[in-house]
């Protein structure tokens, strides 16, 4: 388990107050936990900046699997980066549209060169990079 | 299939020239493609607005394994809103950590509000809801 | 000036020493300040998610001042919304742009809606609204 | 006035009626204008990642003038800045709070490293940068 060390922050009651309200409403149970996780996003943030850093991160992507040619293209698109492909999930939404999810690991930029390219490709829908750590 | 349509659309020359270069860049084989795409996004952002809407989503999550009780909670809470989770995956990513996504289909608000409950979780490093179509 | 209270906040070594990094890289001269600013984000994008709370906001505007009629109607449009707008700026950026600043107070709602507007004006070719408090 | 080209462009008939009607709610006359500002929104985007591009932008501050350090503090540091502030606009919000806006042009990492000491400056409650064209 982590270590975990404790130190004093100084506040304005009024803002303690609000802020507790509001991380009680999205279900934290103790306020460190919520100001660890803000402080978290701050660095996750600036890392996915840079863009030599290596992280995690997952595209979801939508597309209409009447469209034959997409599944194929997409496939040879995973196997070309296999180096930064972890897994993928693909999920059936509707009669038309597939919801896949691709797990990256690598340098920023060649996680968002790899996931542009697949946004771009013609009948994906809707795609979205998440840097997480 | 869907139909297409097409319509004339005014540009000044320097906007196009220069949206032309960065499509490029992105992968997009063609000007009408990567106008689509910005225009999905924008409906996108103003349906997932609306609490109301129903969606398909993605929470990205990552947790220390170690700690043993976070994937018993996790199941738990999962297990509690299997009305609107489709799917989950897990990957291993490191010594320590895990990668975990789930897909969601409901309502804006009840989505909202279950995945606040996953990225609350003491434990959980990082957590990222990601709404499409 | 307003009161201040301590409380002690749990961290994991690891990311206080990136935080501090982070923080000092940014100019804060001490974390308690940047944990602050941190909340105080995070309170704000909140209340901006409530069409019903009232805010200050600023709207950035960038058009081309050769479009004689652009000028007029936005001064006009800003008349019809003086309930909700205390004050502009405006800066000649170079030989063809314009930078006008129109400082909002009022319903989130009625910001969003008469900046909208504003933004959709052919001839302004960037509009952005920060809501601020 | 800018030249305009016309060029033909493919919708699914179904984005095209639902992008018409968000357009329209936001106040756009024509589809056109409402395309070039997507356009026009993904182009500055860019830009503004590349720290080197210059650009024009405004920060939005908010802070508590009851203490008395901070204009000052504030006007020193714009005037050590001053080839890349262009103008400052000071309203006074309420008993308590003063919202200043900044206009900057320069390179967009001078921008960010000046504008990111404002912000950390304490007694500042609010800080945003808008980086536009």
């Amino acid at each position: 388990m982590d270590r975990i060390i404790r130190k004093g922050i100084a506040f304005e009651p009024e803002i303690l107050e609000k802020f507790d309200e509001q991380s009680t409403s999205k279900g934290y149970k103790n306020r460190s936990e919520a100001i660890r996780d803000l402080i978290r996003k701050s660095l996750i943030k600036e890392k996915s900046e840079d863009m030599e850093s290596e992280m995690i991160g997952t595209l979801t992507l939508v597309y209409n699997h009447h469209d034959h040619d997409i599944q194929h293209d997409l496939t040879h698109l995973q196997h070309d980066n296999h180096g930064i492909i972890i897994s993928t999930m693909h999920t059936h939404m509707n009669a038309d549209d597939c919801l896949e999810v691709v797990v990256f690991r690598g340098k920023v930029k060649d996680i968002k060169k790899t996931a542009d390219g697949m946004i771009a490709r013609k009948g994906v829908k809707f795609g979205k990079l998440v840097l997480a750590q």
